[in-house]
């Protein structure tokens, strides 16, 4: 049947920006500023406005996007000056990076910018989340995202499957992420197109799975092997990193993605991150969102299908909150998905992937999965 | 100059036993159960006390033992009956995974076995922690470790460097950590011998690394390559399966450790369970110990060295608190210890690893490690 949810897929334009130009466009920003001060005007820098105030989801491209509300910020205004000056620092260090062929954490950017500013007692930055708003500002001005500035959040996830690698900064290695015992690859913080190389891909679809116990469990069946599956584990909320890989498999390699979460608020959540992206990071959707990704489980339906009454759990105060928010979130406007949170919120009890342990340990991997995929049996 | 606190380091006797050797144990204790019923005797368990009261400091062997207290379960005693009844699922399942060559988590085997009794409305357990309870009685009365009895909890934790392991249940997998682009190894949750074999490992010495950025940096910096290191991030508090693979690089290959930590309470912690382990895991610190570990950093004397003054950051009232408690254990009783506990306390800053990044990105790499590794700069 034909699925009207499924919209077309591309490689972003933008994707295509190599270091040369993100640093060009940081010069002229920074070349902008110096005009103004030669013409003895007030310097400005313009970004975009965030929150949900300028936030939508776009149904053509199936994820959330930024809206077109502008900031202006001006040095000579006193409620501006001080983060007007952390900006140029940020990107005059983020140039920096980008010319040597450096890359940093945001934490590092952070210490490498903190300091006392001449004989005074003030200092450039007191916490990590001044630094980091500068961050996200320059990702608005330059409309690309902070990877691509050479910078990073921490690392998390694991890869698994019939997929080869190659780290042109790293001697070119080349690996095959089948071929790594039962551990994986621990998927870096930053893997941008131009450092690491798909270079081949077997495999029929992507599995994103949100626990790595579960991860591990499915390597031990020989499930990526048996059913040409890349795993990808995400331990809980996917890090920016293997957002990045899953999109790219998604758009570069045209697979479908399913997510394997725990039937609950957090699990949804996930799901709904890796399918459409997040409010916070509207901007950015064109470079992490998935949106033909399917939802394989767990279901309330599952638990009646596959017995797994005796080992639910009940959904605290805080879950059955969130799955009411969720019952308005415009992702979740379809019958599908509006059933499935209406009886969660009746039932009020959440199920965990691991439960199918319940059944076998080998029950998730012969017969949960492979059914659910060959019947196509997945929430939109 | 010798070093006083260095011990002499070997690998387990305990370690030694196969899957078989733990199975026989396992069907022991269960004929020996029934016997008792055979003979109408009550069934007993007896497995070791745990907590405070039953743990101390080996000087000899530089790690926390469990004491010999034990202590006895009666099946014909009303508040024994039902932990009884949860210890012997827990053993007969854990006695098939190792029959059946599965390996479970420790969520897994607690969904495996959760059910309601009959037509009662009893279930065989509530919550993980009593199957985690019971799990602990049993790696005691077997007198060995979980991994050995096929279950593990999260795998957290990466692994990179010129080190060759194989994984024998997954093809004779063969690859070598440091051809994995800056990925690195994503470390497993259980990786006994038997089953991850160290073909070769060419380095000096093993540096186990708190945060995962700072371990991603190592590897951008070429630190590893060019001081023949294992680098080990641990992402915080050690997991087990990164614990077995430090110790297993101390004892098996007579590697130094030397662990890169942040300087506070927290990484303090870290240091101290990788070298003394932990009081919670007393009996396994045979499995998981390396009691010739360096603390290699950071410390307060770092702060004033390297001008580190502006990035230091307040400790809080837990900090202090956690510091204040430190003072008096065992493994921090020498000079070296006593001096850094009691700069913090007098001077309320704690240091992070990342903060070496206000003297430049590679500042850790070129200068820091090396100097402070080459004039042996340590913490005991």
């Amino acid at each position: 049947m034909a699925d009207k949810n499924k919209v077309k897929v591309r490689v972003s334009e933008r994707e295509k920006e190599k270091p040369k130009d993100i640093a060009k466009k940081i010069k002229g920003l920074a070349e902008g500023v110096v005009q103004e001060i030669k013409k003895h005007k007030d310097p400005t820098f313009i970004t975009m406005q965030r929150g949900k105030g300028n936030v939508e989801f776009d149904e053509a491209q199936g994820f959330i996007v930024l809206g077109e509300k502008s900031t202006t910020r001006n040095f000579l205004n006193i409620g501006h000056a001080r983060k007007f000056m952390q900006t140029m620092m940020v990107m005059a260090k983020s140039h920096n990076y980008l010319n040597e062929n450096k890359t940093a954490s945001i934490r590092e950017i952070y210490y490498e910018l903190k300091h006392t500013l001449g004989t005074t007692k003030e200092n450039t930055f007191e916490e990590q989340s001044e630094s980091d708003a500068c961050i996200v500002d320059l990702e608005h001005a330059i409309d690309s995202i902070r990877e691509k500035l050479n910078l990073h959040a921490n690392p998390k996830g694991t890869l698994y499957g019939d997929i080869t690698l190659k780290d042109r900064m790293h001697n070119n290695d080349t690996f095959n992420a089948a071929k790594l015992g039962r551990g994986g690859w621990s998927i870096m913080s930053r893997l941008e197109p131009d450092e690491i190389e798909i270079v081949s891909c077997k495999a029929d679809y992507v599995l994103v799975i949100e626990t790595e116990a579960m991860f591990e469990r499915l390597i031990e069946e020989g499930f990526a092997k048996k059913h040409k599956a890349i795993l990808i584990g995400t331990g809980g909320q996917a890090a920016r990193g293997t957002r990045r890989l899953v999109h790219r498999l998604h758009t570069e390699e045209k697979l479908p993605v399913y997510v394997f979460t725990d039937g609950d608020p957090y699990g949804w959540y996930i799901y709904s991150v890796i399918k459409q992206g997040s409010m916070a990071l509207a901007a950015h959707s064109e470079f992490l969102a998935c949106p033909n990704a399917k939802y394989i489980g767990m279901t309330l339906e599952d638990v009646d299908d596959y017995k797994l009454q005796d080992v639910t759990e009940k959904m605290k105060d805080g879950d059955i909150k969130r799955a009411k928010e969720m019952l308005d979130y415009p992702w979740f406007q379809n019958k599908p998905w509006q059933n499935e949170l209406k009886m969660a919120l009746d039932r009020k009890i959440r199920i965990e992937q691991q439960a199918l342990a319940h059944r076998s340990l080998d029950f998730v991997a012969k017969e949960y999965l492979p059914k659910k995929i060959k019947n196509e049996v997945f929430l939109p």
